[in-house]
């Protein structure tokens, strides 16, 4: 299930750096999303939807503490918690098949983003959030040189990393070589390659997004089967990463769904 | 004159949050690019490109300190200053006639971002970025409620706000009525307007996008002439404010370089 998110119903609890969603909409994405919860934070006599999320919680067998208000609004640092939170457990990765079986239940081609090396928390929420936005499938990140789903990519994702699904693997390079064998096409963006309005972006596509500074790695450029680029009007060399992948995936969608109509 | 960028060329020294650069690219921008310099760091008895550096400032009557390599080492925290470094004083902003006198002066139709109540430097920073690589002559910011061009601000715009006009005005809705009287087309990016894709943004152009959580101001967005959405495919209900800037200032650049040619 999907629903709209608040802008900021995240807070990172610093004390043991857990993740803290809260309020009625984050709470029902984590309990039907997938992502593990340790522990349901619920206010005492609550009532309307919050009795759902508590009967929701009861029937998986996550762990309820009622508090009172108060107690609510200090755990939180908020008092917009609509009266329940919940901890999070260590963030569930995806694997590519089940990318896959999204892409093939919802009977659309695979949309894919590879993002190789991104460093900043901030760009990797950005690029999930965008990649959500965009309608991708799923996001793959490398085991090593790269941060992982922390709470503060989470919370930068606004939520998108709640149900987007993100899968790591052991090395790129390779991983592009082997879905390249199932016929997936595969776009590094970076310099010195097809203007990104020109290139044909239809049928199964992963866009290959380079870190901060490094750009693309070379190995996984020589891969890719299209290099695209964005032009450069001024007089920076290239764009933020969670930028310039914005644009190009915003761009491929747009181009995929006229294909498809 | 512009020049391309490493990624990194910002440092701000926290002992007096006085920004500084370093590298021979940032240090010949910033003392052509009309940004004041305390004072120039440059290595003792430095040869090639940093003689002319040395010879421009002398010229501007900037302050010149000569040091040891290991002690610009030690200033920059960083062992890539190639010999130079320099400590500006407060950003200067422009003025919107500064601006529009670019556009005319390039022979092109004003493109202007007003970004309204931006909170967050990386977020500025990424829009001054792309604003920059879109080719937009200017970027207007309110006096209040925004961050302003700040340390921070300009490292997480790569350096792009050491060339883009950046103007502060005391209230965007009063500004957007006056550049509508002077024929410039005001685009609002909000919710539940045209796709973007459909919108004809030839001609003396201004994209108008909101803070973050807030999005647009409801005053500015009435005063727009037409509000411009992005699809959302997924689960989140906006994209970061940075990323929803980059796709309509990509998309307008690349529509009016076709209405152009």
């Amino acid at each position: 299930m999907k629903s709209k998110n608040t802008d900021k119903p995240f807070e990172v609890n610093n004390e043991n750096d857990k993740l803290l969603i809260y309020g009625r909409n984050p709470v029902l994405e984590a309990l039907s999303g997938g992502q593990g919860i340790e522990r349901l934070l619920i206010q005492k006599n609550i009532e309307g939807a919050g009795r759902k999320i508590y009967a929701l919680a009861k029937k998986a067998g996550v762990p309820i503490r009622p508090m009172e208000r108060k107690e609510l609004d200090r755990a939180t640092g908020a008092t917009s918690h609509q009266g329940v939170a919940a901890y999070l457990t260590d963030y569930e990765y995806s694997t590519f098949e089940d990318i896959r079986a999204a892409a093939d239940s919802r009977g659309e081609p695979l949309f894919l983003v590879i993002a190789c090396g991104i460093e900043d928390p901030h760009n990797l929420g950005s690029i999930i959030r965008s990649a959500d936005g965009a309608g991708v499938h799923g996001v793959i990140i490398p085991t090593r040189h790269s941060v992982s789903v922390t709470p503060a990519v989470v919370k930068a994702s606004a939520g998108a990393a709640m149900h987007m699904r993100v899968a790591r693997v052991p090395n790129i390079a390779q991983f592009v070589g082997e879905i390249k064998r199932e016929n997936v096409w595969v776009y590094g963006l970076d310099m010195d390659g097809t203007d990104y309005h020109e290139a044909d972006v239809s049928g199964a596509a992963a866009l290959a997004v380079g870190g901060e500074g490094s750009g693309l790695p070379r190995l996984v450029r020589e891969k890719c089967d299209f290099i695209i680029s964005l032009p450069m009007r001024g007089g920076v060399a290239s764009l933020n990463a969670g930028s310039a992948a914005a644009i190009a995936l915003y761009e491929m969608a747009y181009r995929r769904k006229k294909t498809e109509a």
